[in-house]
């Protein structure tokens, strides 16, 4: 048996151009003699479609699709994932299904068991869990087909009362399907092989495995579709960030077998260069998706606009950025100079424009107000809030996305400021901390100097006031990074922060600031996740509450 | 047997001070004669904590809490809501709890089964579902505690395969305790008694109701406690929209019988009355719980801003509330003697601030990017974030919050600017639709003209440009704000909706307006909830979709 892979980018409710993509797939899958060819979970709507499952509008839209679909089904037989209703007037309205399609019929449809309710996921709030098990016969064989997170209870820490497989295990399947919505994280691929290859070990089952690619605003799919054989061992693995088709023999994976105990895929994972390709995607897909083509971001000479600039180059061309320099009276020179240099190296467009005369008025707008009272705060933000007029300004006028440069550590702690350096369509450093941001810097350089050395080597400032640093107001990142990471990453809490050994004013000052700046992250522009834990949906904290906060 | 129900305001995370509260009300109860006292769901950490349940070191504060009360209960029995942990090492970590404390011990626990996982709900998020049923056993009688939902399972559109009450009754209790945080929508309150006496009527039992009151953001608790006898009719009810307690004996319950069938409740529920009472609840309280006493807007001369100022004095006082009158060029006549009439009836202090100088520096600015090209949106836009500008400057300066007057239906379509109007910590009048907001004008003026009639009377406009009306640019709102809620509330489809009777291309373009400005509904601030379909948290859209958007 030939069993084809697609691994493909959709567009969520864009059930036209997803028909006409999965259409040529089907097409391919035919010419390239597959007997079976496998879609990812949703893949008729996209993923995540959200509340967009409560209009019954959308629903039958897919079923219009898995219709079609079905009269592509002849020669050839295809899994693919759709919400389908539930007709039990009991439970939710609806299941998370694979549709199995053949003879231009709908022969079968399995529903997904375990529905992920957590971080970014929200499944219990749309579908039933499935509680029948039933394995699908095609050309004498038998294939488990289950759904991304079926395949996820085992092992230590098991979220679900069952595992699907232990019931499918009973009908004696000769091989697993999985198709997923697996988002990316940077540790992500590693702990999905190895959970799939749990699977392999325990069933012992060679296992096909399914993903999205392609990024849906915040949640980037890093692809990396797979077959492993009975040992959890990797036949054949698809293309990391994007699109990719391959048609594999059941019975060479059936026949394969490493000697290599542990040696499961060709490809070592490293952490800035997996960062660079999901945030390059991240900012590509956003902007196809939103039907933009071109970002403007305001380039301050610092590391994190510096990052941001490359990786928008990158994602979009040179020739669809533009960085807007907007020095105030308290820019230093280097600040200009290294974002001038930067600029060259990498050939985009760019223009200076001065923010005095808007600071200025601003002030003789507010003099009468501000009257007897010290500068502080409050001025530092007025030059980050006329910043945000201008380059909104441009961004209306030009048609282009403002980008925002704010890192996972200012974020954390509110330093930046709201509808001023907070603002932008897309955050894309937002999941980085501070010192991450420094690795990902030395990463882009590692070929070439793209990045002036100067903006890696001075200190972080606002330059918001005369002589300003980052560490006159906030502790030096590698301890506040740490703190962070472990109180947003790892759920820890004042008193086990402090039992770690960080030094308690100093995890009370940091927790204190974090939950006193709910409110701040509550308006900030989605955040490309690429850690276990991202600001944005994944993360719900009140904003009203007192912990560790005053 | 005398109950107390204790219908009180907590603050999520405020141990400390929701602790000293409870034993507060322990002891009135006891002075009062109770046998026992009821607290609402989740009472030791406020409802909703969120994210915070995944921290230990939270979990184990609500254990203390527990602990510390439980060692005042006496004399007197105490059922509490509290989190607790799943000690079965599978399913999730945590149950949602209601514990029955007595003779300084935890008697027993019983967990929540029906977890609401919609709209603003996402309670399997953090727990498992309860599965095995007991009654409680106190003093010769036998008590069905249940929590909120696990009494929702009741009537048609059944979201759960079971109902507690149904494993429960077979054991013969006396009657129902349902521990709850029921959020306010301004239907709820009828829809709320109503399920309860379906439960009184289906188990033939009475009921005491004991609920949150209070607001914690965007989620308004009114309170409305209550007790009905075996008929569904009400015995005793406690306030609206603020902390009450009672002590009612259950014989008196027992006994209770109303002639007249269907008087179920002493209280007539009036829409306007009930958002006016919701809102101001709602303002307060978010000032109080953040630590902010002030509260500034800009005042336009419109309705928005009109009825928002209004709320804001009625809930903080008028000493505490500053109007800004920020006139344009584009400003009329009327919309500044309009604001001012407004202020001098309301009493509170003012500012009048000239954006002139700010608009002109702006224009000088962008005037070499800007040659050739015609004045449009971007220019409107401009002048509102300049007045952003002003407000936040005056925010961060002397410690006001600045409040948002976006309505429903210009949040909806997306007019308005981003980090320009759309600014603010808390939006009041988002989530009424513009014809809404009319109704709660006339309701504020019913015994005196408050609001100046032109207000009232004048067309909408956003004055951004010479001679601008809605109208211009927008559906007439009648029309405009009937597809709104048949999108947003009712989940109508595109296809639905053209079924209803609504033109084809006004539907397109209406739908088309919403979806596309997901992406600003994203960064806007949290908004009061009135209906049952609020921007924000309980309604979660894909920002990056194609479903007649384009």
């Amino acid at each position: 048996m030939k069993i084809a892979i697609a691994q493909l980018n959709y567009r969520i409710a864009d059930f036209e151009n997803n028909l006409i993509k999965i259409t040529d797939y089907i097409k391919r899958g035919k010419d390239e003699g597959a007997d079976l060819i496998i879609f990812s979970e949703l893949a008729v709507c996209g993923y995540p479609p959200r509340d967009f499952l409560e209009f019954n509008d959308f629903i039958s839209n897919c079923q219009k699709s898995i219709h079609i679909i079905s009269q592509l089904t002849d020669s050839i037989a295809c899994i693919i994932g759709s919400p389908s209703q539930n007709r039990n007037h009991k439970g939710k309205s609806l299941f998370n299904s694979g549709f199995f399609l053949y003879k231009k019929k709908i022969q079968q449809v399995v529903h997904k068991s375990l529905l992920p309710t957590y971080d970014i996921f929200d499944e219990y709030r749309y579908f039933e869990p499935n509680k029948e098990f039933k394995i699908i016969k095609f050309k004498g064989l038998k294939l488990a087909l289950t759904i991304c997170e079926d395949l996820w209870n085992v092992g230590s820490g098991k979220q679900y009362g069952q595992s699907p497989m232990d019931e499918l295990i009973k009908q004696k399947p000769d091989f697993i399907i999985n198709i997923s919505a697996s988002p990316f994280s940077w540790k992500h691929p590693e702990t999905r092989r190895n959970v799939m290859k749990k699977n392999c070990l325990k069933y012992k089952l060679p296992l096909f495995y399914v993903n999205h690619t392609g990024a849906q605003t915040e949640l980037i799919f890093d692809g990396r579709s797979f077959c492993m054989n009975s040992k959890g061992q990797i036949y054949d693995e698809l293309k990391s960030f994007e699109e990719d088709f391959k048609v594999i023999a059941l019975a060479d994976v059936m026949a394969f077998s490493k000697s290599k105990k542990d040696d499961f895929s060709k490809e070592v994972i490293l952490k800035e260069k997996e960062i660079c390709q999901a945030l390059v995607l991240g900012i590509k897909d956003y902007f196809a998706k939103m039907g933009f083509k071109k970002a403007i971001l305001g380039l301050s000479g610092g590391i994190d606009s510096a990052v941001t600039i490359v990786l928008l180059c990158k994602a979009l061309g040179k020739e669809n950025v533009l960085a807007v320099m907007l020095p105030s009276r308290y820019s230093s020179e280097h600040s200009l100079s290294d974002a001038e240099k930067l600029v060259q190296n990498l050939g985009c467009e760019s223009q200076l424009i001065s923010i005095e005369d808007l600071h200025t008025s601003g002030e003789k707008t507010l003099s009468p107000l501000f009257a007897g009272t010290h500068s502080g705060l409050t001025e530092e933000n007025i030059q980050a809030r006329i910043r945000a007029v201008i380059l909104m300004a441009l961004s209306n006028k030009f048609q282009y996305i403002l980008i925002n440069t704010s890192n996972k550590s200012e974020m954390a702690v509110g330093y930046g400021t709201l509808y001023g350096d907070m603002c932008g369509g897309l955050s894309v450093l937002g999941d980085l901390y501070k010192t991450e941001v420094y690795e990902l810097a030395k990463y882009l350089n590692k070929d070439k100097e793209i990045i002036p050395l100067n903006i890696l080597l001075k200190p972080p400032s606002a330059e918001l006031k005369s002589g300003q640093k980052d560490s006159d107001t906030l502790p030096d990142y590698l301890i506040l990074d740490k703190i962070l990471f472990n109180y947003i990453e790892k759920r820890k809490g004042n008193s086990e922060l402090v039992k770690m050994g960080f030094e308690k004013k100093l995890v009370e000052r940091v927790l204190g600031m974090v939950n006193a700046t709910e409110w701040k992250r509550y308006q900030t522009p989605p955040v490309l996740r690429v850690s276990e834990k991202a600001f944005g949906v994944g993360r719900r904290m009140p904003i009203v509450a007192r912990y560790v906060n005053r």
